[in-house]
């Protein structure tokens, strides 16, 4: 009967002290969200298989994990698939759901589903777990949440600039200084692949300038040139290589580039306007930084692409990203619905505020005072001052078994309570409590006001 | 391409009010949680399916959710079972994993798997969605919330106590006056099924009688007879049919019957202790009240049976329940470990609360204010103030285009936002804001600090 329990690869179960620091985080954010007028909504786990597949490539809907349906389910397998023994065949006939793979799809499907019911603008913010059939590896996992907001109906630029604030914000709260926002426009890099004549291998150009931090100038420019992007053209873009200073001056640097490109001029004007905006109202902690390398989920992305980079005294990928794109709902049937959005990196923001020691203390304190347990007239004693404790909003517990002292003292220890309460007979006499602070050895004698004092 | 988006049946999309409803309700539970020293723990969706299967009956089997395995999962099929095309002997073949059922279950696991890292006696909670392929109905769902609270390693009856305390402090918190803590012992039922020479009996005896709200004396009778309990058999336990009056008149009701049975006396024992402990540290809203019929998940419970009673007025079923089980972690081979644990039917409290009108209006309260766009120069203006005021805690909003002023007046209306910030050029000139109260229509011109203290 007995098993040796474990949990399926890639998945983790959460301690006290875990959960207490993940729910710091997530608080945080939830309450930047809030404050910028964006609204919690919540999906279903799992969805229909359709409105999932086809959404995220071939290697995505390999990637998605697939809910058997109930009962019979050979029932209605495909009989053909069936004989063949065609797994990638079989699986529509007798799997109906599929878990969520990210928030996006969900709420894209979300938005069209309720658009009578939804007023437009709407700002939404969705933290939930989402689920990938991925290899497991450091820092993947295949159960993980996602924290995204998002605005669905507007084109307006003042979106993009209330997401490089909501990043700041959120960051400032956390402590996190050091943090780097990078932003990009597709419409640059398409200025880009226009210029120098190669508009088809936008893609291909994109994905090889999105290296330029890892493979450097050369592995770019020999990428390009295995993609059959001529050597004269790479010339035309050489000044891109050699950005720097400040977010304006990259500016001036990329517009004499874009000059015959009015799709990359629109895209120029676009970063001008947020980094204007941005420099009226100065960031508390984070830098804003134009990065034209940056590409990401390109294909979609169709204005403004953002990414955020850890300190750099910490080794850590993106903590958080976004972007816009123009046909958000389109897949679901309703047009022309603008959409903008960032998410955040829930686990690597944990690393990284591990790694640098920002979570408070308070995160995971928890009991404030034990009673100690002399018997079950003594216990009656101590539980009427734990309720009261308690109804002073301060966690109070009794050590449920009248154990050795020793053995209760030890637990007090072990789970770090702070303060101990020894109520026997003499204390009951006099309607006193001896309170023992754990740290100091220190021990007084109070009445349950003064004991709710000393406490709190 | 376009879909018509849909949602599997028995699962739900959740819109702001409603996820800010709940969100109410899992805050007032977790913080209450929290201050009788609960520790929140999480475990993955999914659990290996040999972690799940065999621990919720036959039927409990048919209703887990089984994952899929990923890839080419026919590969590792079984032979026979596939030939003969048997779902139910095929299915551990080609899938490994199971959606969670309930968060008992995981928690030993847990409990079983950690247990070198845990100080017991372990006090938990856990709020996470389950899955169950029941045929979905109206409250029941195929996903839904549990939000449990149980102490694994103490047999001590100060748990019960405080599982009671802990009840009354959630309801009496959520306002929710008129609620009833039904309790029973499982040694109290034995000992019935012991006093009438009916020992192997003690389900079918059980089944029966806890059927007594809903079919009656006479129903109750009939099929315990049907079971084969003889009729001078039955008339031994005649007296508790006739219960009533306060828990202590119960309790001599059913001493008489038990006067012979050692079991039966240690369960009114314990009963008595959670009295008399409840008698001297009354709870605040709810009450205590013993029903000897209460059996629920009766093959489990060894001592204490909890289930809580929605007020007379609200035709509801139980909203909460749970109880004592002396070998909570033997199935994963950990011996006498005690647990104890209570569980909130999240869903249910929630349509009572809806019912009562119990939800507090700020519950759902969002946006304050909305600043009015005039275009390029006053929304920078306008966002200025928008970002003050969020640093102070006031959530505001800038809408995004600057639209005709009837439509964004009209957004501001359907969203219930209470203000409404028009500031053009005169106002910039005088380093003003006129706020508009959207109630009374009342218009004043302000400062940025008076508007600040105006909204807050």
């Amino acid at each position: 009967m007995a098993q040796k329990p474990s949990i399926p690869k890639g998945t983790r179960d959460f301690s006290p002290a875990e959960v207490a620091k993940r729910n710091y985080i997530f608080d945080t954010i939830k309450s930047e969200f809030k404050k910028f007028g964006f609204q919690p909504i919540e999906t279903p786990s799992f969805e229909n298989s359709d409105t999932l597949m086809g959404k995220y490539g071939d290697e995505g809907d390999r990637l998605i994990f697939k809910i058997l349906n109930s009962g019979d389910f050979l029932r209605k397998a495909d009989a053909k698939a069936y004989e063949e023994k065609d797994s990638l065949k079989l699986t529509s006939s007798i799997s109906e759901k599929a878990l969520r793979y990210d928030l996006t799809v969900p709420f894209a499907r979300y938005v069209v589903q309720h658009q009578n019911e939804i007023d437009f603008p709407f700002k939404r913010y969705q933290i939930q777990p989402v689920w990938r059939a991925d290899r497991p590896q450091k820092g993947r996992f295949r159960e993980f949440y996602q924290c995204d907001a998002d605005v669905v109906g507007s084109d307006s630029l003042w979106q993009e600039v209330e997401f490089v604030q909501l990043y700041d914000a959120v960051f400032n709260t956390l402590k996190l200084e050091g943090v780097t926002i990078k932003i990009n426009n597709r419409k640059v890099l398409s200025g880009f692949a226009e210029v120098i004549g190669e508009k088809d291998k936008l893609i291909d150009f994109t994905v090889a300038l999105d290296k330029l931090d890892k493979i450097g100038e050369d592995g770019v420019k020999k990428e390009m040139q295995e993609k059959g992007i001529s050597e004269s053209a790479i010339e035309k873009i050489q000044p891109i290589f050699g950005l720097s200073g400040s977010f304006s001056e990259k500016i001036e640097g990329i517009k004499s580039i874009l000059e015959t490109s009015e799709t990359g001029k629109a895209g120029i004007e676009e970063l001008e306007f947020i980094q204007n905006a941005i420099a009226e109202m100065p960031l508390k902690t984070a830098k804003l930084d134009l990065d034209v390398t940056l590409a990401r989920g390109l294909n979609y992305y169709t204005g403004a692409i953002l990414e955020v980079s850890a300190p750099e005294n910490v080794k850590m990928g993106s903590i958080g990203g976004g972007g816009r794109y123009d046909d958000l709902t389109g897949i679901f049937g309703l047009k022309d619905m603008s959409g903008v959005g960032i998410s955040f990196g829930l686990d690597r923001i944990y690393l990284v505020l591990e790694e640098l020691g920002l979570f408070p203390d308070t995160v995971t304190e928890n009991t404030k005072v034990l009673f100690i347990n002399f018997g079950e007239k003594e216990a009656l004693y101590a539980m009427k001052a734990v309720r009261q404790l308690r109804d002073s909003e301060v966690v109070a517990e009794l050590y449920p078994d009248s154990a050795k002292m020793n053995k209760q003292m030890k637990y007090a220890n072990r789970r770090e309570i702070p303060f101990v309460v020894l109520a026997g007979e003499a204390e009951m006499d006099e309607a006193k409590y001896t309170l023992k602070n754990m740290k100091s050895g220190e021990q007084q004698k109070l009445s349950l006001e003064e004991l709710t004092s000393a406490i709190r």
